[in-house]
């Protein structure tokens, strides 16, 4: 259904990636027509900046770029590594509200769960017969994952997720997925089945194309204590959906150190540059140049500094996520109508695979 | 949905399961209301005879005793082991030929397949996340078959496939699975991962129940060459689709001994005991009694005795083959009809997973 420019060069290497997506990003710039983006999230609650910095934002200027967006709630994931579900409809809600407070327009983007599309799901069954088990062990996100969950024994479902992710792009047939370095040998493995479906039971038609990893310049932002990432639950985080005063006083308390005179130094002074990074992110100004101007007065001063654009920058996100928490009921029309858009989109590429499987009867 | 007798009784020794199975047997008997089975086959092209004494015959009579019957062609797991599909159409048709022509009933039964029953499918993602690859991995059968396709590397579709069979069985709430002993671990698998289900996404409430194994006094026919198995490719099959003669000519083919005196042995004479069994089968006689009746006449009279009374077993089921094979647009429009009834199951079970798991947006 659609096509990247040139899907022929390999993206198994970090560097060909790279190169790749520097062509796409020129694309973008130049004709976006044909560029279909899926990007996604496990619902385990609200955002923090973290995700906003690091992804979303990134999205959302893709989407107003003109590349036409699926935005995946992906529901299921939530159980690959935990056995309790929680309360999957309340974080499902912060989700969508989050994602249309930073801009994601359901005029433009389809949001959609996995739990209410089978047609895509089924996708699982004929892609499970094109890897193997050595294949998918060797994927090393998942195996990351596993020892971030701190469990010993591979769940079915962690084992199979990066399948899952095969449907979850080309069931909708997208050809570009923003992902971080460390997600890349997923894009790998969609890219092999996408390839392998073609050979093997399309006798070469290409029924589906294979997807380019988009690597951005999107930073990523460590937790306030100096953790390498945000996470909710060591209460690290600015979420988008604090009030200022709580913001203020997140960044106050975050980590630095005792040299008053502040310079970007990522790799030396790790907590100092995050602020500066934060700040750049809010300003479009380089961090180098805040540090400058901040000079030798001080982590205290960096930390207003840092709060106040912040939330200067967040202000119009909170405004909007204050009103779309007035009705809910909303939101999740939102989501039934993504729902159908994406049912649709899976059945009919559901019927052209049974099809050239010969399974019409 | 449904309840068999008592499922408290671990099944996971032969013993246990042996004794269940004759509980089930005494139930089917006296009352069979509530029982509903779940049968299937890989559709690989027509069927021989040893399908049918070993398996086929059996369910009918289950269908006769008044048990609900549903009849999957798991289309999917045609490639859990091979790369070709071939005419999988063609593989479809033979089978429902088959089914209908040995007396399953679409009055009575649902015939289905995999590929057109997505909210089944959708089954596999939940039930992946209950299971373990160490448990997937230890699957006996699993291993089993991977050795019989001569592979190195598991497939990912192999690999699952015990918890697609857990979906096909749970979906519609199958209570009955009639098995060979080496599907035993199968069922298990299953029961397992109902419980599973019910205790971690359920709060305890029995959603699924789990199912039993229906172990049967069916018996295995060999290959008319002596190998352990009737198989097409090995060319030592009576397929139910032959003609008489040819029935005759592969009968008299079949390897024996050059013992005169008939006996059934077999340990001892595998080969002369299957010819005994396969009479046995047709005529209700014990193969000793049949044996006794030729004495010395030698293995040439066997064939021909066994050629006769297997020619006049089949011969109502050839008749009534002979008149499907006029109409296979009937025999799909059977199939539609099944898979129309299996997704409105499938949607109920699915919606009402959906539903415990919270996944209501």
């Amino acid at each position: 259904m659609t096509d990247t420019a040139d899907t022929a060069i390999p993206t198994s290497s970090y560097d060909t990636a790279l190169q790749r997506s520097d062509a796409i990003w020129a694309k973008i710039q130049d004709d976006p027509a044909g560029l279909r983006m899926l990007t996604g999230d496990r619902p385990t609650g609200a955002l923090h900046i973290g995700h906003y910095f690091g992804s979303l934002r990134n999205r959302v200027r893709l989407q107003e770029a003109g590349v036409e967006s699926w935005v995946l709630v992906a529901d299921y994931q939530v159980i690959t590594d935990r056995e309790v579900l929680g309360d999957i409809r309340g974080s499902v809600r912060e989700l969508l509200t989050d994602y249309l407070a930073v801009g994601i327009d359901p005029e433009r983007a389809t949001i959609f769960t996995h739990s209410a599309v089978p047609a895509l799901n089924q996708l699982m069954l004929p892609f499970l017969s094109l890897v193997t088990q050595p294949e998918l062990e060797r994927n090393p996100t998942v195996k990351a994952e596993l020892a971030a969950a701190g469990k010993s024994a591979m769940g079915g479902l962690l084992l199979t997720y990066p399948v899952h992710q095969a449907a979850d792009i080309l069931f909708c047939h997208g050809n570009l997925v923003p992902v971080g370095k460390d997600q890349l040998p997923h894009i790998e493995q969609t890219r092999v089945i996408a390839r392998r479906f073609n050979e093997r039971y399309a006798g070469g038609e290409q029924i589906f194309a294979e997807p380019d990893a988009l690597l951005s310049e999107a930073p990523t932002i460590l937790g306030l204590d100096g953790a390498a990432k945000m996470s909710k639950s060591l209460g690290n985080t600015v979420m988008l959906r604090m009030s200022e005063d709580e913001t203020a006083k997140k960044i106050k308390k975050a980590k630095t150190d005792a040299d008053r005179q502040i310079t970007y130094d990522p790799e030396g002074r790790p907590e100092v540059a995050n602020l500066l990074t934060i700040a750049s992110q809010c300003t479009g100004r380089s961090p180098e140049d805040i540090a400058e101007e901040i000079g030798d007065k001080g982590a205290g001063t960096l930390k207003v500094m840092t709060a106040e654009v912040l939330n200067e920058h967040l202000a119009p996100i909170r405004a909007r996520r204050a009103e779309l928490e007035k009705d809910p009921g909303a939101l999740f029309e939102i989501l039934r109508a993504g729902n159908a858009r994406a049912n649709e989109v899976a059945e009919q590429t559901l019927a052209r695979v049974r099809e050239v499987m010969g399974m019409i009867y």
